[in-house]
């Protein structure tokens, strides 16, 4: 029988949406109890937040320094702390935790730097702690569908994958100045890129995930429709992978229309396949010279990668609460492994990783670069 | 701040669906603690599920009997009670905790003659408790925002309302056999109905929920395509409504292709209104004479009811868990403005109510009386 | 090499739909040339839109018994003749145009009495001439591939059919007195149905053309939505077919944001197909316990039905002129055929033929009479 | 009234999908009647096919020259040409038609070269005749109403615009050496590039078209699936317009589910648009922070341009033939104009000319050097 792990969680305040779903995510297999956190910058708000969601007032922190002095010295200390601060802080908190023995789940982007992001694939391997990114859509069970197809060898050799997220949640010129909007575009804040890193990169993530295969080269364009923003709102990126698949990327903030707009195809030798991330739970699937299918998830034949991702039967919907959950499930199967020196079961082995984080560090630094240099080929490393 | 209750289920066993989605969405808005359950038929087997699940020892019990002697004289005792066991018991058991105090949400049909239904409805007032009954898909936060929009007069008079609940989940002759089908149509477990009861009664619910109308009368016509099944595997019936809505009705189970296939249409003097649970997040919105909307759930300007209901950013999925727990938070602010003696949220009182669950039986014995007499017109009392 | 045949039409004048689909559909596949025409009411507006069309001087008729005397006597008189004037005149003017040896197209509801429809057929069994009716949806190629689906056995004994016909055309209270409308609701033009003649009788001849099977029995609710009408704008329909299959049909011109509403479901023992007008290069097909496939138009493996159907390659949309051409091609086959004493191409059978259109007359008054006395079951015959 | 002009086509032999579609939407507005024709490579097959469809025998043609020769002599000479052979003929056969006389509709691509591309444009106005090239998406009712919106600023200044024309049709391996297929990869017969031309072309010219913009420099990748084909099967392109507009291109032979694949996306800064060729009945339109339109074809409201492009009623379909009928008649109205000295309909302006046929010409050139210039952004002139 499973016992339940002590969880906590830096950020994620009152009013955070991610918060939730990291919250909601974390509980709903039981895997986890939510033990300690430091919710907001705001440590007196921080802690009454916490305490109204149940965790004990000496464990509702006011900052993460406190949590991690307080936590690391409890024999029933958190297991794993979740990091879902502002991307600047995220390289230093997800640290500090690995540093000090808890297994770590960050928010992306992982960091902010390549550099940073080499540290922390090294920290933790040499804290021997878990280290995992939240890329939450690979935790849809027909994304994990596709990623077994492929591996299976159902589409054949890859020929071509075609990532999305774009959407009409930067489109208003109204709302540019809004704090909540313009970080997002302000180069201290966010980095060298805006729409790219914020929505492409999960993306991005998506099309390595299901492929199994790195990016090696870009060509990209960054450009901006609102023209006051020093950062890019709409990007589009042709791409190469070690697998030798080609790729195409269209990342925007621009798209009014698309609530959301992450979408994935990937077309191979002898099939193809489509998802869009507002249809969760069904995946087109087309052989080669014949119709397509409506993959529905939870449906009988599916892999059982897809299966064990799933909690309510077919014809049921299931959303983003239970995407993450599925991240989180992972991470409890190889942590309580871990524990016991035992393998994990593999299927849980395809929770998003820091060498994951690192590569997309790596690719929206390319993708920067390429975009500065005329659209050049650049490559990763 | 909101203090969390205690709450307990019978019924809802290891491999039951529904028993997951009443433990999941209890949990999912942190209103009620798992203290306590009856899970199985084999008393073993349910103790030890319970466990697994975190309820302590002493509370996993071995039949909602020994729950019910064991909850009542403790202090913490269970405020709440999850009634989702066979349907020929769900009477029985949720009056002996009315009874004894405790407020119940039973799985529908919420009795299997009108008779028990009326007495159940006595029961919960003269108990001064809260009965609730299930109907899970009341709980999307597009239904919500149909019921809301009808209720605002958007759509003028209700002229038409149409309500399906039709898929292939009973199709298999080859499975027909198979105990998990087959009770479905034995009229000593099942009653007077199959899949009007099983399915159709839960669009015949969301009718009544978004029109704000009680069903008058009925024409029924129960078949059988499967024809060794005492009880039929499609129907389809013509009703009035008390508010003069014309209503048409087809429940089946051999709709190969439809995977749950629920799904309403509604029609105004001046617009009309087409939602489907299997993309729950959109609902199609006709104004007389101008394009069909697609409103997405959780977007800017709609009904206070629906965007209360939803838990995740507008473009992100929800699903069968949100919508139950959405039942659980209406539950929740009744139980605890009901022990202070306050006024509930008004918008709590979406919740599916013993009423609703009385007058679904009396639906269904019209039906199946209007069945039996060649598709006769029948009143419903 | 074919040679083209002289066609004409009665009716179908200027701003008339019906007409340009008519003019359009028997000119596609060059089968046809307009050679004759009596259109409009107004005489002389009818032959001058006659002329502006194309039509020679001397055969642009003013009346259609103008039209009888002028084309019966020459020698490249047309051979067939579509009638497309209003339902009340349908008979009188097919059993002249028959009778006088001419092939006649006419268009749906063929006659306004049982009697009238029986006496058309026998008139066109004694001329030995073809007599059509114009259920043109039943041209679409993806239409006709469910029939030859049904047909092989694909899906195995039909047990269900679902027939709509349901739009919001009739819904706006403040056109009810449009004469375009009201016409449609008043018993001396229109006989005993308005929506149900209009739409649903197109709709149940889909779901007789698709499965093979004729209506036995049916009981019906004529319903009013606008309270003004003296015929019903919406109606159910439970009916049994002679093959065994169960039915159920909705017709409606109430249902705001259905634009046009057509849409036919097809379920067997081993599968079930889905069909809507307003997508018609679309049909979704499910085998029992696999996933949904959507079969296109025009794409390889379809039947040879459906295929000889087609106009332009797989991916291109066909749409309502294509589907009356391919009325026009079957009846064009026929009379080729029947001038050389000539078996006609089997797939050209698929014509509506005067037999359906009195099975739709014989059906559309049993529901007539089923609603008139409270929904009882009513044989056809 | 008006008169029907003699037409005629070079091409479009039997089996040719182009061919039929040329004839049928030549004919379906009845403002040209198909009179000459040169339609094979093989003279005897061509005059066979041309008199099968009942061209005069005088006037079937065994090729260009001849046909040339026989009707710039008649008095009833033709006086639209359409040019349909392969891609590599077309300038030189335009040109003779042009110099002589004649009004030219050219399918795309028009030229090989710039300069062919150049000249021609020169030699139709010398020769005071129309030239047309058929871009025949753009005959699509919706794609004119998208234009008018942009033209009418609903969407206010666009800030990105997304085609892309992506199908399965090039990626079978097995088909690959088909000569149906292969040519268009043969450096020789294809020119600079394959896919990108012969789908990509497409998409551009809808995104100018509707924008009212041309593109001015641009980004591409020509990339290769099937690495034994000389020229790109799959090719991604970012481009600048001179309105300012953003735009990205994909176009892709690989694509395999996407049956045709040709969409639009435009996003302005207060409004989004998008339309899919698969499904051209219906258009999205999504005004900034409100819900998604879903608009009708020929519904109540659309713009002159798009009603005048509709041939039957809202809620039924139409698709290709409908489509190349508008074109055509825009090139009728614009005919019939020039031949009496008046102005045309502003709306048949919308017509796609030889300046449309260089722009393209000029694009793909300067794709193809960007693309081998390591997707260095590269000026179109």
């Amino acid at each position: 029988m499973m016992k339940t792990m002590n969880w906590g969680i830096v950020g994620g305040g009152e009013g955070s949406q991610i918060g939730f779903a990291h919250r909601a995510g974390s509980a709903l297999d039981r895997k986890f109890k939510f033990a300690a956190g430091a919710l907001d910058v705001d440590p007196a708000r921080g802690r009454e937040f916490a305490i109204s969601l149940g965790v004990d007032r000496a464990r509702a922190y006011g900052d993460w320094w406190e949590m991690l002095q307080g936590e690391r010295s409890r024999d029933d200390r958190v297991e794993l702390v979740t990091v879902a601060t502002p991307n600047v802080t995220h390289f230093e908190i997800s640290k500090a935790f690995l540093e000090n023995g808890f297994h770590v789940l960050c928010e992306k982007p992982m960091t902010m730097t390549v550099e940073e992001a080499r540290e922390l694939v090294a920290v933790a391997k040499r804290a021997n702690r878990v280290c995992g990114v939240n890329y939450g859509y690979s935790g849809y069970p027909l994304v994990r569908q596709m990623k077994a197809m492929v591996a299976d060898g159902v589409l054949g050799k890859i020929r071509v994958v075609v990532a999305e997220f774009a959407g009409g949640f930067m489109a208003d010129a109204a709302d540019a100045d809004n704090p909540r909007v313009r970080w997002r575009f302000d180069p201290k804040q966010a980095g060298v890129s805006a729409v790219s890193v914020d929505c492409g990169i999960h993306a991005m993530h998506m099309a390595c995930f299901v492929t199994g295969q790195k990016v090696t080269k870009v060509s990209s364009d960054f450009a901006h429709g609102i023209t006051s923003r020093e950062l890019e709102d709409d990007s589009s990126t042709a791409f190469r992978m070690d697998g030798g698949a080609i790729g195409r990327l269209w990342a925007s903030g621009l798209a009014i229309g698309r609530t959301h707009g992450l979408t994935l195809q990937v077309f191979g030798e002898v099939g193809g396949l489509s998802w869009k991330q507002e249809q969760p739970n069904q995946l087109l699937y087309t052989p080669l010279n014949e119709p397509t299918r409506i993959i529905e998830r939870g449906s009988a034949g599916l892999s059982p990668a897809s299966l064990r991702a799933g909690h309510v039967t077919v014809g049921h919907a299931e959303g983003m609460v239970e995407a993450f959950a599925n991240i989180y499930r992972d991470l409890g199967d190889v942590i309580e492994a871990a524990k016991v020196g035992a393998q994990p079961n593999p299927l849980a082995l395809d929770y998003p990783t820091a060498e994951d984080g690192l590569h997309s560090i790596e690719l929206i630094h390319a993708m920067a670069r390429s975009a500065k240099n005329g659209s050049q080929w650049t490559d990763l490393i």
